[in-house]
């Protein structure tokens, strides 16, 4: 349905041509500064039309904070937020509407809803990702302050063309110190130094030249995107089913046109022997252990263990392309569907906030569950038995 | 945390060394005929013990259904199953115990917790999955019974050695014949022929070579598991966020040791263009729409399109190896992690059954609900308007 | 939180002074006509200022809707509602802020989220109800198509002043003419005929004797709320922990202001004997079993039995009240919180839509999933063994 | 369903006649001493044949916990618990079954799943509430001890006759001296001094001769538990719809047999003039604000107040009674359902420490939120702009 999370908890509501997009959080910890530029900036960088590789139509995208907040700070009750559409007006019957569109939602939303919007893709229009964005970027900013978290996605793949590492990893191989360096330090403003927001320049200039190749050839192309997650606390997760990379996994699977999920060394890892994937532990400079290497991704037993998250997103090529194609109407009847107007050739870049977002999403989720697990915990009395001699208190999560 | 699913709600209990495992089903719809014989082969097919690949400890894993069920046949109340642990007797302690083990669950549930179980994985350990794989053996029979429903999962990677259909998917080739033909035909005896739980021989005999390899080495080498629903009911999926495949990935990112989920054409996809990757439509025999290719797996805009539904589950070499390693206590000293005892290299076979459960609990659960809003939707007047030509009927989803 | 319902699911949002106030409504089923001309009745009878008896502020209270529909019809996608607050302007600073208001929230919001809003009531105002109401008629309007379920509620006590069956009900007497009367044929016409909305003419100009006698004093009083739920579906409820009154309790108790539920003979049925209590079975003309008495209130086991629904809900005397109260500051001082302006002496009269908004919020959500729980029964073959002769189908709830 | 709570979530199984009852407990706090015997005691409180008032069966019910601890602690992991049934033979068809006993939920459950268990009351039988009251005593053990939280629960009324001040509050009297001492003092141990449960013995007499005319009358009588929560944390509870009292009416209302709660001053109350009912603060010793009365029932706002929290159910007459009843055959034939067996004529006695489980359960569930709702507020900097003058820190629960 259409809330995620359980003590920070977003619902959105909003079609491609409806009044408005947006959504409520509800469970945002009380006393936190915030106002409508804290969610703006986010906003901004999923929009369209930011670049000649993206579609040019220019949708403002302009947030309002309904509820939830007063003199720039949260009261802990629900906040509501709302971004009006630019194009409201549903659209006119047509030739084209004849036809549900190949690997769009057309078919399936009027097979299971009985009715479907009459224009773009309603519901499931990207534009539904506005309310997940406008959240995400709440998330963000309190577990900024409370705990330094850091969350940067980038584009790592576009076609066949991705970044060296990324091969080296599909066949198995250590991470090697490019993508440890990006793990480390890689930042949103260099991400956005380029348009195709893959920070390598040299693969970014090849992806470039993929995406206009798509764009000339009124074709389309996918791509990857892997986002990190830096001092995510340790503990969050919630065996045995709801796992930190199982919830992580649910949010990304959940965001349009993605088609995978993998974390830490992912598809790759299955192909690396035992003895080199296990994550030694060493004894860090604070006393506390942190692993050698990191094959785990940052999670352990669906727990995150303090070491760099990270995981990667696969998108498949956008479904609407710029060039007719052979199909049936929804009678059955063999026609051609002609092609409409100029589309977006390749949409990772723009769905790097959108991952982002979600994985804000999860975290702050996790965390607060976790604040719950550990406060209770730690109100007891400290285990003392020699059976347990391996006991401590839980750690604290910030 | 412990419970999965809406309106089929499964909820386990149980760790590697307490009294016994196993889950209350909640919401089973009443009227199905259901004996232990109906839930015992799944449990069978996950036992360890069953070959010369595998680890050679023979659990008996008897389940018995304690409620939900009188005279053969399901009550509609919650369907308690228990399976009573061999080994109940919590380990003493020993020196190997202060180390974390590498790649384990023991220092995360450490640190989330503040203690953990004194033995083995305790409720990181694969005998949690026994509750998912009675609950997923009831779900089958159900969705057997009144759709028809068949998922059967294999093995089709251990560590480099891969189906070849694998391969060129993973380069983003189309599907082959190989692939169309256990998309359409494969069946669990097949699957059981060979213990790797690989339907090709040739692929089959390399995997072999592959385990014995790691088995001789005191390593472990891990693999994927691909998996395929056919006859899955059209309209199932509840976008935004539990969109099908969302609650597929998370469903099986839940399952121990897993690493990365793809369904259709997966991470490969990401290097189709778009006018191949696109599926188009074709009037089937019933005059209802098939799509031409399918490299959506089944699911378009998070809703089953009534193709065959396949994925893919990324599965890490055990982190428990028969070798020592280097590696910190709890404390932080450095020293050597004895190796304790012969343990099974390669756990991807056992995890076909798990694999086929947690999609038997996804499609049951979203079966369900899907139910509610069909019926719900009937119950009103059919839409006239022009501006709804297109609409129909919510497809009844049997 | 802030969402109430499992398949049709309201999420509510807004404070007393800030932008705005609403909901969304998650899974309401598609095709339903819907305008904003079908909410706003409802809102209007919530509305404050209808009458000498309540407060003069006259909120506008003007709904949109953003999203879910197209054409006047629902999408079965969420649909977003908004109210904009005329009094958007948080609140200076004054002495009498120094106080927690008596039997107010001020202090328990205080506590509980370190932080309150700074004007009026915040969360706890009773605008916050306003997305409820708005719900309400969406599930209204749905229920009376799809099962012609009527929902109708009534003031039947203010203070002392209680309609005569009540005074009858409370000492454990049978359910009387007057009262059957209006189980059968009460309609909200008739209730809002006074503007106590009292159906009794005798009572209710006593009654407003009685809020008038407060109001002259500067007090309040409180009152409580008879609903009533006809043509309920048969099978309704999930046990063990979701009966159908158990939900129905939730949902009245989270209604500002309330202090008590009884469904059927409550608490005065404590006061009847059994073989007079129990409500034996008859024939009805179309051959299904109706019961003699009702004193069940139309729920046996927590599920609805296909007799009217009946229960009532109490309502504290409004904690606002025109008249200095002593009391002490949040810091402990003693001292006199000044009267401020003058205050709705009795709120039952408007409390009579939000009750009627939750009901119907509960049957809805109860009904959709009892549509899953029947079809996916009646897709399996039915029973046939003697030792369920008593066995049928499930009963079409519609 | 049978899931109750969030983040402390018990879910049960079991009916009158299958192998056993049981539950698990999702989100124990890790670290709590527990084992069999901290659960036996109100399992034995509950089960009946305990004196000559209740039915002289004698059921063992003796638990046995399956998981989730190790040497005498809770490891963090769900607790599986089982109770046998004495009793596992599904019963043969008998001339009686052909009436759905009146009162019953034998026709509801019939009618909601096509089938019905073939002997007692299947899933509604009380038997069901074993899991509730095995849970509720871990939740009570945890509660005593970090907060030191007692809940003491008692029979105030038998059919008419009450314990006199209920007379009082009825009428909407302020709260008197007996109740208060209660309110202050009550124990276990006085409530069990007499068979009743009731812990005046002027009353008590008058009840056990009003059960026992029952008894003799082969009739049954109903009447009322009330309940007390001493030390319950300030600032639990979760608006606006699950409210504190919101979640602890539903809570009784899932109780078998119930038909009415009330919180603090109820449906009395609402016959209180407001400025009688308004509880005025007051500074307490420790320099913390309490109230002078306590109308309020110890929530305020939906949140509790830090004051006592006291709230009364109200259960029908047993609708198994020993004497035969006019009323239909599940084919609608009129005829004579015969009395069998020997039956309790009264349950109020055998209610107490369900009521007393399923309050411990609220307050357990809403204790853990709100744990994490304090923790992470608590890691935001404290507020300091002239607007939140009166903001504080969250209240430490503990």
């Amino acid at each position: 349905m259409s809330t995620f999370g359980e003590l920070f908890r977003v619902t959105t509501y909003g079609e491609s041509h409806c009044k408005g997009v947006g959504c409520i959080i509800d469970g945002c910890p009380p006393g936190l500064p915030l106002t409508e530029d804290d969610v703006q900036p986010q906003l901004s960088r999923r929009r369209p039309g930011q670049s000649a590789l993206t579609t040019p139509r220019d949708e403002k995208d302009r947030v309002t904070i309904m509820s939830g907040i007063e003199f720039g700070t949260t009261l802990g009750t629900p906040i509501g937020m709302t971004v009006p559409n630019q194009d409201q007006r549903p659209h006119d019957y047509s030739e084209t509407d004849l036809y549900p569109r190949p690997s769009h939602a057309d078919w399936t939303y009027l097979k299971k809803y009985g009715v479907k919007a009459s224009s773009g893709g309603g519901r499931a229009s990207a534009r539904e990702t506005i309310g997940r964005v406008a959240a995400g970027a709440v998330a963000e900013k309190y577990l900024k302050i409370v705990a330094g978290v850091e969350i940067v996605a980038f584009v790592s793949s576009v076609g066949k063309v991705e970044l060296p590492y990324l091969e080296a990893l599909e066949d198995g191989q250590p991470i090697g110190k490019d993508f440890s360096n990006f793990l480390d330090h890689l930042t949103r403003e260099q991400v956005d130094a380029d348009v195709t927001r893959c920070p390598d320049p040299a693969t970014s200039e090849r992806m470039k030249e993929r995406i206009m190749q798509a764009k000339e050839a009124n074709d389309s192309v996918g791509g990857s995107v892997t986002c990190i997650i830096r001092n995510c606390p340790i503990g969050l997760g919630e065996p045995c089913f709801d796992k930190f990379e199982a919830t992580l996994a649910h949010a990304m699977l959940s965001i349009p046109a993605t088609k995978g999920f993998e974390i830490g060394s992912g598809f790759g890892g299955t192909k690396i022997p035992g003895h080199l994937h296990n994550d030694a532990f060493y004894r860090k400079a604070d006393g506390s252990l942190g692993t050698v290497t990191n094959h785990s991704g940052g999670i352990q037993g669906g727990i995150t263990n303090g070491e760099h998250i990270y995981f990667r997103v696969a998108f498949k090529p956008p479904a609407t392309i710029s060039q007719a194609q052979q199909t049936v109407t929804y009678d059955g009847e063999s026609g051609t569907l002609a092609a409409r107007g100029r589309h977006d050739p390749c949409v990772v870049p723009r769905a790097v906030p959108i991952v982002e977002a979600m994985a804000a999403l999860v975290v702050m989720d996790q965390f607060l569950i976790q604040q719950s697990r550990q406060a209770s915990a730690t109100l007891l009395a400290p285990l003392h038995t020699p059976h347990h001699v391996l006991q401590a208190k839980p750690q604290p999560t910030v």
